[in-house]
């Protein structure tokens, strides 16, 4: 768990995009096995592509890290999966954010609840296009992820270490190491608070000691 | 939004074939940040295809505006695109305004509540067709509004200006501007009146002071 | 609309299969804003090939006036393209009019309120090439009707000035201006009317005023 | 009618695998125009292949005669060609007729009443495969329909010209004029009856006098 | 039928891994005109690939005498076809027996009462190859079936002989024509009897007359 | 079944990355004509992807014992195959574990009671793709077994044997044969046991009598 999180954590800190961390932990909470909080800088209401991309390398940050110092990437990153899978997927699909595809915005995706007819109102081949960009985002992010943790693999293991040793790290901790200014360092712009949790896929509930494993 | 509503208003008062352009407005009113609204000149019951063309660049006015101005779009066009790509695949699919796709109209796409068990009454290579036409038409007008943006740079510099200091401007103030007719000019024809307001992507109602960031 | 209207009537006064003209009006009716009708000279019970593809070119007779006469097509001709769209899908897939497609027949399109549960039941090849058939009927009919209106162009404009005057003129003073026989010449033979009627697309019904634009 | 119910008797008079014709009219009664009446020599349970290629045949030869003898194919053919389509399905996808799709059974066409969540169970390709051996066979049985019609055009013209003048012949009328022995000449078997009548597609029910067109 | 049942079982006789023949009959009952019973040597849980290969060209036994008795097939397989299709698409699909579809299990097709909203879970170009290793092994077994006939055409008409003079024969006498062992020489072993039937196609129930017609 | 659970057994005695087997035995409980029982070392949160490719290899062991042993496989492998299937598709489909579907995840498959209007939210293409994945790492799975039992065939051999005499052996036995420790050696973690059972393929519950075949 602490390359994985130290992978999210770092991502965010070198990520001149991404919103500040203001926490990171390994201690397990029902099914999550850890997580990293993010604080904005100020209150969005609209968000420039670079900020996006920029949440995608974040996500994929805990694989990146696991790849880099254990050579093969878990099962613990499937929740990070799903999640940037669906905001890549909002980008290519409604926020005109991919070249291929253009500036176009395809729905929600078919049938819901409200709607329980609708079905998919494309073509096979403008959803292969909007596969094959959503992909792309999300191995362009991987890539970013894996560079940035690479190029600074000593941080990467001082992270692991620190949190190894304390389990929990806020902001401040990491500047310390990154040499880059955390979220405590910010007044909290009330926004909507950004935050990475490792769970165990299809995981049930269990007692709550805390566990680690490296 | 500055940017983004200048663009919208400015593609507007260019465009000769489009409605004349009445308020423009950075105030933001419930999950709408901003609005542009335009009068037609007269009643209008059949619509010739150079004048969904040209609405189909205002739509897409305030992401040129972004990308002219910020260097890259927001997610601030999200419910330009979806309205945008909705009138395009009017004219594609029913009113014959593709060559490629001919002088056919496809009906109503696919289920709905009225008729549930509709589907979809023609080929994957026609949607794939459609869709490609759907695509150009959009391209087309974001290239259509981006030129007249670049074009008219100074001018549109000044319309962004203006719009941050009175928040409100009208038909009369960009005529001022552009050097062309407004709204205000006109006696309304009392046929519906064009809005293209910007929302908060998925935004929940909150409170309404006045909000703006450029 | 004298345009279009005088578009149908003309391309059926000049079809030697089509049935002859009775009326043809530029006043609106509800959500109709004009119409031609068509009286059969006998009745039928079995239509053979060249009177329905006659009939595909009166469809698009008043979109192909459109394109001749204002360089341009407008929404105006969106319930014709639907009519012919339909009647040329039953050329192609029931009636084993296409070459391509063969003497064959494909049932009715799907689910149903009867029938729920339908499937296609045939492959999407087999669609494809049904819609290219059904979309080269609809060519060779906008293609004849606009050849037809051009090689009558001053005819053309005799009859849209008619209309312009009377706003409703019959099979024979259309008769008078084509040089060939109206309906009002024959005994009507019982069997149902051809109407085409141009409605605004997803009207409201409103107030009946007569109303025209050219 | 007398064309088109003279075609389909005289294919059947001409096929050596096909039932013996009873009774051809071109008297309507309700929805039919007219009929042609086949009775099976002995009774089958089950039947080879060569004599439903030959039942094909027949079900076109009404259409074969409109092309021979008027130039070209009228509506009158839409319940011919959906049975016969239907007929040729079963060969293809459940009997085993078809050397390209082989010894393979498909099972039903997919969703029923009684079952509604049967999909298709097998692939695109392979209903793309079913459908071009569907369409060779009706094109196969259309061409031998057309090919006996013409050579035996003068007891085509004579056939016709006996309907028109009596209206409705029998067996033994049709073979004194093709020289083949007719279905009076056997003791019925028992087995069903092949009816093939010709309706108005989609006709309402109506006055029910004798009617006839050439 | 002779014909027919004679070709079941003549390729089980044949057949060294076919469970052997009980009985054969072309006495019909209710809607079935025939039938050939086998009986398993011992009882089996797990069925080796070539037990279910040789089941294959047992079922398409029938449709193999006829080609190479009468040299046309009849509906009189339709059956036969049914029940080999399915135990083909077990072979493929769930049990791993296709070196091209390779160790792979699909699981049930698609919706059933039990769960409805099932769809197919993999690629049309997997189901095409599954298709395509379906009818694969079919034509294997037709081509297994007719060749063993081809080779015993003295045998097989021997059996039709029979079976015509007797009506119903057993597997003692099958193998004093075949020189093989009948099942009659075996103690059964309890499992169950694997009997084809062929069955009027769409039949309803009638009278149970013995009927035979070679 | 001896051969069949020999397989399992010793494909994960000889994994290095495999749980260690607990037990293995050939007496048949209810539906169950044999087990194999591994115990994990130490409780697993998350599984790496080299512990998940061991664990395909183990699922595939006793088809890879029956086609090594005995030439050709048997439906005994019906539910390893289905098992294997559903783990190999979470790996691509969930957990990004293939490089050429990349870090990315597609979701639950398609509609099910709890949302029952979900579609594929992805490309044909995509589906195939993953499709692909899933029969290369089965296949792959199948290769290492077979080659590790091939290696080790008077190994295979010696547990078979073993099996036969005893229906009932446990880790300490295997790893006497196999020379690697056995799972009583370890103190069990509490993890989850994996159990890999051989059903009869729709097996109806029957007598328990022990039941054997090689």
């Amino acid at each position: 768990m602490a390359v994985h999180e130290a992978g999210h954590a770092l991502v965010a800190a070198l990520s001149e995009r991404a919103d500040p961390v203001a926490k990171v932990t390994i201690l397990s909470r029902g099914a999550a096995l850890g997580a990293t909080e993010q604080l904005p800088e100020f209150e969005r209401h609209l968000h420039p592509e670079s900020y996006l991309t920029a949440s995608l390398a974040v996500r994929l940050g805990g694989r990146a890290a696991e790849i880099v110092v254990l050579a093969e990437p878990s099962t613990g990153s499937a929740s990070d999966l799903a999640g940037a899978t669906e905001l890549a997927t909002h980008m290519v699909r409604e926020w005109g954010f991919s070249a291929t595809v253009g500036p176009i915005s395809y729905g929600p995706e078919g049938p819901s609840r409200d709607n329980p007819f609708a079905g998919r109102p494309y073509a096979e081949e403008t959803q292969r296009s909007i596969d094959q960009e959503v992909a792309r985002l999300l191995r362009d992010a991987e890539d970013t992820a894996t560079k940035l943790l690479r190029d600074h693999r000593q941080t990467l293991d001082r992270v692991i270490d620190l949190l190894l040793e304390r389990e929990t790290i806020d902001g401040s901790d990491l500047a310390a190491i990154v040499g880059a200014p955390g979220a405590a360092d910010h007044e909290p712009a009330g926004g909507p608070l950004a935050l990475t949790m490792t769970a165990i896929p299809g995981a049930q509930r269990r007692d709550q000691r805390g566990k680690r494993d490296r």
